[in-house]
């Protein structure tokens, strides 16, 4: 079946259903950010793989909504089909939303699986919609019929997390749950989010590519915890273990019956935005739902210090992989025909030679010249290049392990740089400086932070489209919330104990660009008459280009800070290095 | 009648009509920032004279909620009555509502003026207190009995402001506003605050101190407008002028009758945050309200040319004027006697003899030492000091002219200062230029500029706990709306010709406080492939004190920027100067 025709299959089944209009969206039931194959409805409706967008059928269009990072493939992927795409974030292009508004009949019905939509999306949608007398229905699921060839549902199985990474138990943490439900006056607590639910029951898994977590739905009560997970998934001693401390295995579709049988006049805690309509509106219709965010998000993000003393150590095995990566790059002429896509496994093994290595967080950017220029480039057999003995570099990966989740990007340039290419990475590199350096008061927010590492751009009328940085999970998720360093005004303080990146960019269409990442972690400076000062400690060890460090645009401060780091970079890495490697490196970290 | 006095007239008529509490904030029924004598209902009750707070009274307890700015002050002048002071803001201080909703018992009613209180805020407050099942009743007034003495209404004379000042006639600004209407559908618009009726019909007046607006209500149909001001304070001329221009005059009271009187199912457009709640309340109920904000405000904001040109002159006077004043205290020594209040009447005489104006823009501060530690002080007869031979003092003022509002702090140090005081004072000038000299891309927000100020002064462990600038108006109020820069994440770009301060600063409590307010200009500065960048040119003219500047703390760009700004600030000044005071200023601006 080719797009077209499951697009005249969907207008079928509208027809017969009296519904002028099906919205598909990217998600699945868990609000993941990287969603398994089985709930790619979008992608395998429009044929375009990106990682977000939403499509619309009607009985006249077939449009597909993709965001800057991918209007160039998501064009190419749909242009053998009807879909149409509307590029968001572009002038006069209405979202979804407006569009269905502007475009149908008071009266109309518009489709949506209850499944894969937020409680809070449909709370929006819903208030939109019927403004203009258009109803929503959330029970509307046409490619479930369609999908013929749908892979199965993940079930990996489950494994425990040690408590020697974790830091804290299961129970201890169940019960800092349990405390913040208390205060809410809440006797159940819904969890759906895949990594809260992983953190909580220090649980991990393989059911997404790159984030190690379960498929599963958590109900807490004040005396059980209930894991809902595919049969088999957690093997008996697995299920022994999570019996002792208190929680039992249910069957996964079965949340929906739990839901609508808890007692009358219970209350139960609900997080809007994380938890999917389905599920919402099974609870039962006498219980007392509050609506608050998930309690185990802002206990997640806050690193214990057994966490953070592995994850001092992850960087050290990390950066030595890294640096073993660069070196063997460096050494590689055009005659290797190295290209994108294998030194993406080279560095892979580099990485599986570290200790409790588990594998990639993401998959990993290599990207030469002008494709390092694209941002969230992705090498595929059709764009993969070989990497010549000129031009920018670029590889932003990560790996988890058992111990911690990493983040790192370095630009390289192969032969000699240009004048401009030494410049762009200086002025970027003063920004990860700033940000690297700069003491905050205890309260300030990442939004506060961000512009700090885009100054020295902006004054030469420079800047990048993405973040300065995001949250990182405890081996999970390498994009973990609800802190961010961006321009975007999150409403989070930034706290002892939180993990961020700090990576600063320049990307000049068609010619090259560059990034510079290291993971940072935040901590209380010191206290005076002003009050508390936090401050960044870097976490990443890996050096920076000495041929790409226009000195005189540096000052002494940041100069210093250069030498210092790398001084710890050759002393942290060296030790774990060969001979010749360990001895280059001494060369790339001598003083400036 | 005392404070303690007037809370029992208060609770009597509680009692006799079944109230619960009553609240009086510190509103007028046009959201104004300085609010005439007449309406300071909060001060009036309680001896506290702040800009700010809100009194509650029930029967057991009256209490006054107060900002930072304002602990010691209000402590202190309710400290002869039963009021007690709840510290807004710190740790474990409830809002007034919160308080209410923890206090009272369900069935309970709260009184409150709804002349003196926002749609927005009712709405706020309403949904707090019904979901403990208190009620609101916005009818309630009873310091309206109480207040014999209370003074008049103002009701200046309203005069003209020429559209060689304005540089747009009100016709044109009436349609502007007009388009807007339409494209909301709505075929009346109320508008409510003074100053956006001010700028609207390039009306101008002395009702409200140091801001030149008169108090009136304007509803603006597709045909006419109605301007709803007191007998006499549009006199003939006026109104024959105003006529010609489709404005017709009604009476102040009248506006609530009018607008129970809209024909039913018009549309009318009504500014939810910036219309009280009487006036909401009065509206054809059969009429339908769209809640958007007053299309005026985002109109007024950008000033046109015109205004530039005059502003830019306006700052060549206004500069003239504080370096008389700053060259007139340099050589007034101790035996002199000036003190902190008789130094405001002269720097208010400097500017009286430049042309075209009218009066302070706000109550000049003039704080000594310790004072200017408090960033919001204002000498009362009780606090003025003589102003000695050593020490800092730091000056903030502004004026009103035909020809634009200014606002400058300069702050200088009497004798020699300090190592520390120099530091000081340099760290928080190098955060003006970065300010002063950053550029940015077009649709940058003022949270994302705010922390340029405060870098330097963060990484010493310094601080100052006021946003870096806010919006000024065109011969109008000193704190315009909608844009600042400040920590706070208000959705509001920066675009080209927006009027704002840029005025970091830091207060070491108990010694001295530093701060350093230039007025600046947003521009457009060029276009290249990252898109559109912009700029601030700065408007202010006047010198930094060389004296306090550290310069080895300075790079060579910031450096180059003090010269060249002292450069123009001679260049623009010293024509308009006598000769004695321009030789002192060509020292004062010597290249550093």
């Amino acid at each position: 079946m080719n797009t077209n025709e499951k697009i005249d299959h969907i207008r079928q089944l509208m027809k017969d259903g009296n519904i002028a209009a099906v919205v598909i969206p990217s998600d699945d039931p868990h609000q993941s950010e990287y969603v398994a194959e089985y709930w790619q409805a979008r992608k395998w409706l429009t044929g375009f793989s990106g990682s977000a967008g939403t499509a619309v059928v009607t009985r006249e269009h077939a449009i597909l909504w993709a965001d800057f990072r991918y209007y160039i493939q998501a064009e190419k992927q749909i242009s053998d089909s009807r879909f149409e795409l509307y590029k968001m974030g572009e002038p006069d292009v209405p979202t979804f939303q407006k569009w269905l508004i502007n475009t149908l009949k008071p009266g109309d019905i518009i489709g949506m699986d209850g499944n894969v939509v937020s409680r809070a999306n449909v709370k929006k949608y819903k208030a939109g919609f019927e403004a203009k007398g258009l109803l929503l229905n959330t029970d509307i699921d046409f490619i479930k019929e369609l999908w013929k060839d749908r892979p199965v549902r993940p079930n990996s199985k489950a494994f425990s997390l040690s408590e020697k990474y974790a830091g804290k138990g299961r129970k201890d943490k169940i019960e800092e749950i349990r405390r913040q439900m208390d205060a809410l006056g809440a006797s159940y607590h819904l969890m759906a989010t895949l990594d809260d639910i992983a953190w909580t029951l220090n649980l991990r898994g393989k059911d997404v590519h790159t984030n190690p977590v379960n498929i599963a739905f958590v109900l807490v009560t004040s005396k059980m915890v209930s894991l809902f997970v595919s049969y088999g998934k957690v093997d008996n001693e697995l299920a022994k273990e999570l019996k002792r401390d208190g929680i039992e295995i249910a069957e996964y579709e079965d949340i929906t019956t739990v839901l609508s049988q808890i007692q009358d006049s219970k209350v139960i805690l609900v997080d809007p935005e994380n938890t999917n309509y389905r599920l919402y509106q099974s609870i039962n219709k006498k219980s007392k739902i509050v609506e608050k965010p998930n309690p185990a998000i802002a206990l997640k993000t806050i690193k214990n210090d057994i966490e953070i003393t592995h994850l001092r150590q992850t960087l050290i095995k990390d950066g030595a992989a890294v640096v073993n990566f660069l070196f063997w790059i460096e050494h590689q002429n055009e005659d290797a025909q190295i290209t994108e896509q294998s030194v993406a496994d080279k560095l892979y093994a580099f990485r599986k030679d570290q200790e409790l290595f588990v594998g990639n967080s993401f998959d990993p950017i290599m990207a030469y010249r002008d494709h390092s220029a694209m941002c969230h480039y992705s090498a595929t057999k059709e764009t993969d290049v070989v990497i010549g003995n000129t031009g920018m570099f670029l590889t932003d990966s990560g790996g988890n392990y058992l111990t911690g989740t990493t983040d790192i990007t370095r630009t390289i340039c192969r032969g000699e740089p240009s004048k401009q290419e030494i410049t762009d990475y200086t002025l970027v590199l003063k920004g990860h400086i700033c940000v690297a350096t700069i003491l905050f008061p205890k309260g300030t927010k990442g939004f506060q932070i961000d512009t700090l590492s885009r100054q020295y751009l902006w004054n030469e009328g420079l800047d990048f489209g993405h973040g300065t940085g995001h949250g990182v999970g405890f081996f999970l998720c390498v994009h973990e919330g609800p802190a961010r360093i961006s321009p975007h005004p999150i409403d989070v303080k930034l706290e002892k104990g939180m993990v961020l990146t700090n990576e600063p960019g320049l990307y000049r269409e068609g010619a090259y660009g560059i990034r510079l990442e290291n993971m940072i972690l935040v901590d209380q400076a010191f206290e005076n008459e002003f009050g508390i000062f936090m401050k960044f400690e870097t976490l990443t060890n890996c050096h920076f280009e000495r041929n790409l460090i226009d000195i005189n645009l540096l000052s002494k401060d940041e100069k210093d800070w250069i030498n210092t780091y790398h001084d710890r970079v050759y002393e942290k890495l060296s030790p774990n290095l060969d001979k010749d490697v360990a001895s280059w490196l001494k060369e790339k970290t001598s003083p400036l």
